[in-house]
Order: structure tokens, then sequence, then C-alpha cells
């Protein structure tokens, strides 16, 4: 059934848990979900193969890499992200903001927006709201997100406080040039980026400024930059609440299993992280029964799969004596049975949340993952 | 239909030119065949879907490496090569005596054998011929190949007596170590390499010491060692010709599509080489119009396949503009996707020739290679 990019339907809730689906222009994406991360057009040793193999639904590109190399307008001239990386489903774009910021050097920070010299070669760089907004429709991303400032995990209230200002300011100017009218149009959906650091006031503030520019999803920012896990966790349940229950709600750059099941209980839809696919790069391995190193001489002539409950490519077919090898030897082909295995991984979570709200039982489900991962 | 291990029965002739079939205990190997190289355990950046897909039907692991890391006894306990890397058709090694001579320190050869340091911790070592058999039963690779001297290719005449004497001494050392009846018992089989240097005298020496200890099949060592490739084929043309018509014959090491359509018109049955994959990762790839460096700026827009006649996953899935751009930002995807299409591709070479010689038409099918990869 075809509805229109941006439908978000909750099934069920469980709790502050949900699970739903939301529309996009190249497919539906069930909710919660966990999005790989595909920085330069190629989720990490993957290919789209293997991303259908194991279910993802959407994967996410990062705009600063995109824009820096091959170039957003090569990218157009080539279908747009989906048609140049042969991925057909849905697709999430970042503003590059964060990049700027944790990659480049000389950032310039102004109203107009933010100045850098490329990681790459130096070249100089302006991303203003406007141009990350024209670089997004180059890639043709199904979700877009505003350009954001993310203030570090220590910075004080008034520093915060300004820059969620300049961030809403800049969420207006994403808005304004990508307006309501355009959604239905082009297919894009356009995201805002709470912000607001580790203040409650601040993000109940900057969330109001957000909703009132009536955004088709709503992003949570600056959390899992240095902070604690508690107040991580505080500002998380804080903040959640706030947005739109009929809209998809995106913890940013989270996180652990933990996390993502922990933000789930706080009512997020979406989330995306790093963490597999460079743990799984350093042989650190997520399991039913917990993380292990793949490196340690205790699987040296380990015979069982990976893990047990898994049905992956990687536990279907390898053992764990034989990917010890591989990751010692430092093979290619490590790199990507490790991350076929991370990657479903933290996708199962996700799929067995939603199978847990839609059936009631999201508690058991969410303490079962504490007690796995905080014992 | 089940035929003893070492069975190989020649279907078809044309010219010199040959194909086959080849029985081992895992399975029969149409021949003429290249064997994709998985020196510690795994082709490199490529899985054994990936080999199944394109149709590899016999790999090659390199003793040297494999009786370092992860041992030899290792393997064994996890079901031999085939089950340690889940890898279930043909498979042979090499003896490890040319990875002795062009990766480790402080070799020293004697009558006995080649005592050598790791090149990986500087552990000594010591390789025999019946240290060599040992190891390669604990593989319980399908073809085990004769440790052999190769020497080097501007060796003078009296060297390379000297030395083409103590191959021959060696060979006998392993077919005592692993006499005729052990074949149908544990179904590997035992080849011979003939060495002699670019001296003809001492090749037809060389293969007639071999013949008579009546090996399961004929390997052609010592070529593509650096000389000229006039020389090597005029060596090959002299040395084929003296190999048993009812065994299968393996040019070691070789080569490039052109060097294997050759050996091939020499009545050549078996190739391998790292030629495919290393170049893939270098970005130099093989197409049906000729040899590419996908890194050249004429590909950045082209939204073609990498080789329009080939049917491989990368050919049929990503334009030659996304695997520059996954070269130039050294994604790992990329190393897949470009062996993927390299050890295609040389496999169609064979499986082409296969084709060609039955049909009666070999010639026509080498006369395209000639000017392919001569103009």
């Amino acid at each position: 059934m075809h509805m229109e990019p941006g439908t978000f339907i909750v099934r069920h809730t469980d709790g502050k848990a949900r699970c739903g689906e939301l529309h996009t222009a190249h497919g539906v994406v069930q909710t919660p979900i966990f999005m790989p991360v595909g920085t330069v057009g190629s989720v990490k040793a993957i290919a789209p193969d293997d991303l259908d193999a194991m279910g993802a639904e959407i994967i996410l590109g990062n705009t600063y890499h995109l824009y820096l190399r091959p170039g957003d307008d090569l990218v157009a001239r080539h279908g747009g992200l989906h048609g140049f990386s042969s991925w057909p489903r849905p697709i999430l774009t970042d503003s590059g903001g964060f990049q700027v910021f944790s990659l480049s050097s000389l950032r310039k920070l102004t109203e107009e927006g933010v100045a850098f010299r490329s990681h790459l070669d130096g070249s100089k760089h302006l991303f203003t709201p406007e141009k990350v907004i024209s670089i997004q429709h180059n890639l043709n991303s199904d979700i877009m997100m505003c350009l954001d400032e993310c203030p570090p995990h220590d910075a004080g209230y008034e520093y915060v406080a300004r820059s969620l200002g300049l961030t809403s300011r800049w969420a207006e100017r994403c808005r304004a040039a990508y307006p309501k009218d355009d959604v239905a149009r082009r297919g894009q959906l356009l995201f805002g980026i709470v912000q607001g650091g580790m203040f409650k006031q601040l993000r109940t503030e900057s969330a109001g400024q957000l909703i009132d520019m009536d955004f088709e999803g709503y992003a949570i920012g600056g959390l899992s930059v240095g902070e604690s896990k508690d107040v991580m966790m505080d500002i998380l349940a804080h903040t959640a609440p706030l947005l739109p229950e009929g809209k998809p709600r995106y913890l940013m750059g989270v996180g652990t299993p933990l996390d993502i099941v922990r933000g789930i209980s706080h009512g997020v839809d979406m989330f995306d992280c790093v963490l597999p696919t460079r743990n799984a790069r350093n042989g650190t391995l997520y399991t039913s029964l917990g993380k292990i190193n793949i490196k340690r001489k205790e699987f040296a002539e380990d015979d069982g799969p990976l893990d047990p409950a898994c049905s992956c490519y990687t536990c279907r077919t390898f053992s764990r004596a034989y990917l010890r090898h591989l990751f010692h030897a430092q093979e290619l082909l490590s790199f990507r049975l490790n991350s076929i295995h991370n990657l479903t991984y933290f996708l199962d979570v996700v799929r067995g949340a939603r199978a847990a709200i839609a059936a009631g039982r999201f508690d058991e489900y969410h303490q079962h993952f504490e007690n796995l991962y905080t014992s």
C-alpha cells in the first residue's frame, strides 16, 4: 500500500515504547529501527547484497564526506545516492555539521554557517543551512537533517543557550529552503534536531521551537558525546516525551545495544551508530551471551558458531576458531564477516524490540538487555 | 558419477590444447582451470559464497603460511582446510618451498631440507620432504605438491643441474612418504614439480626423473620468476609435451590472461596466480576490452558497468563511477568488488577456453587474446 512519504503510523505501544512504520519515497521502514552507517556511500566492508541478507531497511550516508568526495553534484548525475551506490531502499543523510566539528580543521562558526577546511586536502568550504539542504537534495536522501551545532557535553548553560538559538534559526532556514510543500512534491523528508545540552530547560525550549516549524520527524542530538550514561538517559527521558507522538523520533549516534533498548523504552524510533562496524573491525563482537573479543586465545580451538542464536552468514558458515584466525591474519574477509554479524545483531535487537512491543512484553525484553550488559 | 581421486579424463583436444576433468576427493574439476589463491585460508577479501557465485572449482592454500599460522595441527583438528575455511570443494596446497625462499629469512638449504626463520616471529623451522607431506596431510588438501627448489631465473647450468637433482631426490622422498597405495586410501593426490631452469636439456632430465616416480599429476615450476615472456613460452613449449598425456599438467604461479591462454595452447590444464586478487586491490581490472585502472579520471562519470560482457555481481550491480569512488576512498568494499570481478574474469578465460577446445575453435580463441593484450 503506497502512502505519502512522511506518513508515520504507530501500530503498537507498550509503556512509552512504540512500534510502527515510516513511509518514505523508497519504501517503508519498520520502527524501532537501527540504521547502519555508510559514511562515504558504502557501509564499511558491506555490499548491498549483504544488507539485503541481514534485513537492513534504511542506511545512513554522511553529507560531509560525500560532499567532499566524490561530490554531491557527481552523485546527483548518477541517480542520487540510491542509484550511485545501488541501494534501492531508504537512506537518511546527516547535515554534515557534526563531521565539520569532529573531522575538519580551522572551523569558523558564524550566524551564516560554518566555514571549514577539508580533512582530505585542506580546501576551504562553507556549510550554511541552505547549502546542506542543497547537498542533501543532490544526494536525494529520503530523510534530510537540518544543520545544527552540537555543543560539547561539558558546555555551560550560557553557551548552550546561545547555541540552541543558532540551531533553531538554522532549522528555520532549512525549513524555508525546503518548505512543507516540497515534501509531497520531492518526496524527501526533513527532520529537525533538538539540542540543549545537558540542561532540561534548554531541551524543552529547543523542542518547542522546532515543533513550531513542523518537521516530518525530530532528532535528539547532542547526546552520547562524552557525558555519563546516567546523564544521557536522564536527558533522553526528559526530551523524548516533548516530541509529537505522531512523528518519528531519532536518537542520533546512539549507541550500544543497551542504549538502544533503553532509548526504545523512552519512545525513540530510530538509531544509528558506527559501533557495530567499527567494533567488528577491532574484533569486538556482540552475541546473545554478551560481547566477546574474537582475538582471545580461548577461541583458538572453538568449533562453535560465533553466536548460536544468530542466523547471519557468518554464524551459519564459520567457526569461532576460523574467525579468530582471520582476525589475527588481518585478512580482509575478517572485516566483512565480523561486520555482517555485528550489524545483524543490532538489527535483531530492534526486530526483537518490535516483536516484544507488539506482544506487550517490552519490559521483559528490556530487562533481558539490562541483565546481559550490566551484570 | 563417482570416480577414484586422480582419475583424469581428457574429453577434447584441439591442437595441443585439451579440456577434460580431474576427479578429486572433494569433487570434479573441469580443466583447463584457474585456481584462486587463498594464502592463509581465505582468498583475500572473498568468502566461499563469492567463490560459489563466480563458479570457482578449486582454490589454492599456501602450506608455508598455514603451517606458521594457525598451524596445520590446529587446522587438522577443525576438519582440515575444507572444514576450517568452510570451502567444501577441491583444494590444492603448495609445498611451502617457494614461500620459504621468497618470504623467510636465514634460509639454509641442505640435502635434508630447508631450515628457515618465520617471517612472522623469527622462530626457527625445518621443512623436509617428509615434513611438508605431513603438513599437507593435516591440511587434507586434495592435491599436495612435492617440496622442490626453485632456482632464480638467471641461475647457471651447473647450479640448476645440481638443484634439479636435489628436487628429484626430494620428490622421491615425498613419494615414499606418500606412496601410491595411499592415494586411493586417503584420497589426496601428489604432484611432482619439474624444474631445470631455462635449460631444455635439464627440463627433459627433470621430467624424466619425475615421471619414473609415477605422480598423479605434474607441475612445471621455475617459470614466471623474472625471465622474459619469450623464454618462458619457449621453455614451456619444450616441457609440457614431455609430460604424460593422461595426467594433469599444472603451470605454477602463472599468470596473466594471455599467459594462461598460451599455456593452454601448449597443453597445460591448471593455473594459479595472485594477479587477479593483487591487481584488484591496486585498482587494475581486467575487462573484455582490455586492462583498465579504475583510479583514472576518465571513469569519474562513467555510468557503465566495469565490463559489459561480464555477469559477476560487481558488473551486474555497480557503475565504473561508483567503483572509482570506492577505490579512491579506499573503502574495504572496493577490494571485494574488484576481486570478485577479476577472479570472475580469470575463470571466464578458462571457461571460454574449454568451450573453444570442445568446439574445435581454440586457435581463434587464442588469437583473440593475442590481439587483446599485445596490440
